[in-house]
């Protein structure tokens, strides 16, 4: 349960709405997922949050499926639920496939280990890599 | 400091050498980092260990720049030095440019935003999602 | 669902209801949180963890609502449900607002955010911080 | 060792420059440290996170001090080196004691175990706190 | 809700069931948990992480029922809620008792604790230790 | 470098000196660690987590050998540099070996990949487990 209300677009102050009105014509979509509905508490931290998203999520030198499989991944080894879920739906309406999903997630797996016994054993960094 | 003695070639036991030696083929270079090294202590889970990673960022549905990107993420999200230090030179070596490397390390920080805002603040999963 | 039983207070040995009856004196209250009876599986865990907590709560150089507030950010960038929820009462108890829980909420999301970006890059610390 | 270059004001470009301008402006402090020379691979990532923590850190419902203190609790949870020495310096800056800093580093220590002794147990929130 | 289907035994394919068969024998059970259903989106993953964990956790220089706490313990720290459910489970088939159990989870606590303060005051190691 | 000053022996309180003789009559060695001279800065806490890691880690249904390696093996999890170092010394001392310390990181790697891939594809916690 959320700790603080969500905010629907009929009892949004303008500021509200129209970031909403933004994040669903960017994503052309006609409703706001509770992410957004949550911050809408603080409508300064709402537009800062969704202009860094449209920002780092925009077009650039990664492929836009890139992006969001690096999304999951770090939502996965975070253990973010809402994130997850979201982030994982995303990826696959950009097409990520089910064996491209067990990809990312076995990298996580591993990576997950690996970052660990080279940290748990305090194994130095070879000079070439500096 | 390593907590375990680094175990070079040269004193190697013989299914020690056999993993090292799959390593360079493997990877087509002629010398062995660290990480290896300390696991060595332990050869069968250096084998294991090897074995796993080598399926896992092996051939599949996903690039293998893009598998590389993906590890340099979660190890940048989990602060491990020598992995971030031995991926990022692998995912050059694979053509990740420096924009690209900027693009991921603010996907890093991005998601690692709102993936505590949105547990910090208990947002329920919209249905939609699941 | 909890992988211990909670023990209630009339099932309570007497060391145990000692550490209850300390608990609701002196937040003047007249019932126990589940965390509270989970621990008291272990009567002297119980107590330790119950004097600790009451000596890093309390009367010191911090205000008592910073010091919730604190912990409500420890407990939102951990990701931790039960805490989130019992903390945030707290705080919200000691005159904490929407407002300032917004605060709060960005600060753990940007703080997370830049943690991973000069973490994720290797940047060194500058000399003059050291 | 960084795994980007540090950019240096006279070899940055014009907007890099008009970002360090008002980085030194606000701060009013004649240098920049080495997390926006890093960031700064990245233009526009860089003016981004810098309007960012500009706005999350500015004037609002919390004192100046308290957000920093938030800031550095968060960084000492995640064992941040670099943000740890740098917010540290930025609290003592604004009047934080040795006395508050030790409290701080308590409040964090202690969140932390109670994070994981309630998560460990699996204990389910109370439905007072719901 | 899980991200993709789970996989059961009537229709798996010959390699899955193959993993299955040998999960069952292994652990003399006749069923099959969640977690590997899963992972059989997979097959490869799905082999791969049971032979790797079959490995790790079969006999060697540690007790199995310590094996099994060690795992409990990280599962904790992690606040995964599938894993702590599962390797509890299987410690108390192991042996572990209830007041074993408070020992773990106090530990964990404590060491989390302890981890956070020395990191976050930044204290160097004693040459003694290294 | 330590973020608060390290307080020697000869320059400590008396508080701070009991606590300190207490630490080497018990471990029964004639030094300080300088994680106990950095918490020294607060002798109320440094007295509380003395008393506190004294109790945890006393006699109880755990062997002192396995105590100390599950505060090794959470320390790995942590990446927490003094405490590996500090903490594997400890256990060394009452016995473990390299072929153990071999099997707790292994452990570690191994339970963080699996929390890592059964939270990152959400699956639901299996009945009987609950």
């Amino acid at each position: 349960m959320s700790i603080v209300s969500l905010i629907e677009y009929e009892d949004a102050s303008d500021d509200v709405r129209a970031v909403y009105d933004d994040i669903m014509a960017t994503r052309n979509i006609d409703w706001i997922n509770n992410f957004w509905k949550a911050l809408a508490n603080d409508p300064v931290s709402l537009k800062r949050t969704w202009e860094s998203l449209k920002q780092v999520m925009g077009p650039g030198a990664l492929d836009p499926l890139v992006k969001e499989m690096l999304y999951v991944a770090i939502s996965m080894s975070n253990d973010c639920d809402y994130c997850i879920h979201s982030h994982t739906a995303a990826a696959r309406g950009k097409g990520m496939t089910d064996e491209m999903l067990m990809e990312v997630v076995a990298i996580v797996g591993m990576a997950n280990e690996t970052n660990k016994l080279v940290g748990g054993l305090r194994v130095p960094v070879d000079d070439v890599f500096l």
